[in-house]
């Protein structure tokens, strides 16, 4: 393995100034106008895998972004990783609060800074270079590799069921790999052995048919806006519960086996709270902050707006009062069925003197990991060697619903392997990769491979 | 008179081509980037006076936006009216909710439709354009006038009170003559003997120190949207009843006789509904429609924004949420005391996981006019005889603070003449002036200075 390693360690500049060209370019799926950034993105990833000795890489039409395939497969009685990543990313609003253009990467304390670099280009990137330093140093792979990288994973990856139903053959592997997650604290890592789903909403609340002067009609007729915040108001009660009926009915509780886990993970609630710069924690009562953002369903509110949010006073009542809000799933919650409840909830709460319409945008089913198989061993192994440091296995509040598809469609079982810190910033102005562990992750992902392959 | 009537008719197209050219002007006082049109369209406003045949128009600064100022005082022993109008207007936004450039006047339906048609300029346009006929007429008005006509109304007038003061000697007059309000309905001329008072404050709610993944943290840490949510949602009791301790403390019941006068203004609430656009009206319990906007204080959101509200999904949990809020006063409540109360409130209220600032925007003191002087029954007469209708003795929801400052620093009571339609839009897009009100609007504003003068 020494020669691997010592590869990776004599490309690391060429790898970086690599990176920084796949992260400058702005592949934002959620924008319509970035149509054609996405497009160029997916043609420059293959090009990536060309690179990496990927000799069949291809970009593959979908209904909505493409997605890029490859593989190499000559390492018969081997087993087969399926590996998957996303070359698309967030937008970047608020951008006033980035440090530098979120599409010119900053290197900075040992740290890349740029809008996908931990999520997910820059984990997606470790897997090519590790599988360059393999080809270009031995010409084979220890195992067999295919590729499967997306370009609608900020948006719910809604054309991937459809591929994996159309490539079900092709697919077919052994377990999916993904590193899409985090590691625990720098030279901590960690195997995400559960992901919570993900149900997304937008609500629109329609008072008068125009805004009004709020001088000349205030008082005499609802105002749009504070419906929506007195609806908001209801969803929760003081201890945190949600009040939408049926919403906890299928939740699966953990058993206290499971809790005292999570209970070993060293959270230091000061560092916690010194980190997102708030005075208070708040959260459901009766459960740990781990066990709020981990193994609880919560519903936040994503955006709100409504009426005048210009400068200076405006006396208007709006005519209109949007949210977009999203609940967080645990096992057994079925995205669809919240929405549902969602949409039911705010309908029979809305009063008769306003319109209330909740459109379902975006879901997934949340997720478990198999804890005994030879993958999860392997993967344990390689990062105790590579970071030695026993992984951690914890579980992350949020979502890659693609995860569940592959177990439902193709039957696979998917292995986290996450190499951004948990101060990433991910969907978040300043989104960074720590280095060094960026380059010790390549090493345990070459690690794992090779004792997958022996 | 019927020359003057002649010559206002003669003029009809010509005063038609100037409005437009007024309108013409984006004096939004709010907005920064407009200053120079501000400061432009003052200039043009003095142009106009002089036009008229004022000679000593003058711009005049301010520490904010100028005042226009202008006189004609050669009729002694007579009264002298001190006429106020402001040239700036409110902002457009929502832009694409216009059916033309708001700055480019469209006539359609014998109405004008133009930011600025109703509020202000249009309707101070006709006291411009009725001085004008006099002395074009008769080289001679039949009273003294006064002309103040301020660039920051939209703003609460931030300057006016000290121009007052600082010109206390020279704005010595006998009535203030205002054209800022409507009529009842067309046909149907109106004197607004009453206006509430503002106190308008932006609200702001932080959370954590950045936007988060509302995956990895959502259910952990508050979030501002909600926390701001919930707040709103504790102003009001179900019956529309304002729970900020205090808040009705100073407030003037109105006499059974009051309350009769205003039940006896024609009111039709399946038209009030049908106008506005919703299925039902609502507000405090215990009052009517009427009472509720003319004599009832009330707490409005104006606008409010948090987190994403771009075009589709982003899961984040949002480090900021703001609110801006208005209360309408009425007498004897104080803009002071209420936004201390308001803000009072807010703090108490906020939990600890967040940070609430409150800030103080704008405010204004509520009016009410003496119902026996000479100058309301001559305006009474006047427009009963230009209208053939008995005027309404009505109530203004909006404010006009500067009403109040007059009393005040100059101790001259008010004269709230209007002649814009209550769905002219102000504030809104499509503002509209109707156009017959207009024309026949300065017939009756010339009979009033003739019986003044008589």
């Amino acid at each position: 393995m020494q020669s691997i390693f010592n590869h990776l360690r004599a490309c690391h500049d060429r790898s970086l100034a690599e990176l920084k060209a796949y992260l400058a370019i702005p592949s934002i799926s959620s924008d319509p106008t970035r149509a054609s950034d996405v497009e160029q993105c997916a043609r420059h990833t293959a090009q990536l895998l060309n690179a990496a000795g990927i000799v069949d890489a291809e970009v593959r039409k979908t209904a909505g972004h493409p997605v890029v395939t490859g593989s190499w497969l000559q390492a018969p009685g081997k087993p087969t990783l399926l590996i998957y990543g996303h070359y698309d990313v967030q937008p970047v609003d608020p951008l006033e609060l980035w440090e530098h253009n979120p599409f010119e990467a900053h290197i900075q304390d040992d740290t890349i800074i740029a809008r996908g670099s931990a999520d997910d280009k820059g984990q997606l990137f470790m897997h090519l270079k590790v599988v360059e330093a393999f080809l270009k140093v031995r010409g084979r792979l220890p195992v067999n590799v295919k590729f499967i990288i997306e370009g609608e994973e900020e948006i719910s990856s809604p054309s991937l069921p459809q591929f994996l139903r159309d490539h079900k053959e092709w697919l077919k592997s052994d377990v999916v790999v993904i590193s899409d997650t985090s590691m625990w604290a720098p030279g901590v890592p960690a195997i995400t052995v559960g992901l919570r789903g993900l149900s997304f909403l937008e609500i629109e609340v329609t008072g008068p048919a125009r805004d009004l002067h709020s001088g000349e009609f205030g008082g005499a007729v609802a105002n749009p806006a504070e419906i929506l915040a007195r609806l908001l108001a209801q969803v929760k009660d003081d201890q945190g519960r949600i009040q939408i009926p049926g919403f906890y009915d299928k939740v699966r509780d953990l058993s206290p086996v499971e809790r005292a886990e999570i209970a070993r993970v060293p959270f230091n609630e000061k560092a916690y709270r010194d980190e997102l710069g708030v005075q208070a924690l708040w959260g459901e009562a009766g459960y740990s902050p781990l066990e709020r953002a981990w193994i609880r369903p919560t519903f936040e509110i994503n955006g709100m707006w409504s009426g005048f949010t210009g400068v200076g006073a405006k006396t208007v009542l709006p005519a209109k009062a949007y949210a977009k809000v999203s609940t967080r799933l645990v096992p057994n919650q079925n995205p669809n069925e919240i929405a549902g409840l969602v949409e039911e909830f705010f309908n029979q709460r809305a009063p008769r003197t306003v319109l209330v319409k909740v459109k379902c945008h975006a879901g997934g089913l949340p997720f478990e990991a198999p804890l005994n198989s030879p993958y999860m061993t392997a993967a344990r192994e390689a990062l105790r060697e590579a970071f030695n440091y026993e992984p951690l296995l914890i579980r992350a509040g949020g979502s890659i619903p693609i995860v569940a598809e592959f177990k439902n469609i193709l039957g696979i079982d998917t292995l986290l392997l996450g190499f951004c810190l948990q101060n990433c910033r991910a969907h978040a102005p300043n989104e960074n990769m720590y280095l060094p562990s960026f380059f010790t992750g390549m090493e345990s992902l070459a690690l794992m491979l090779e004792k997958l392959g022996s």
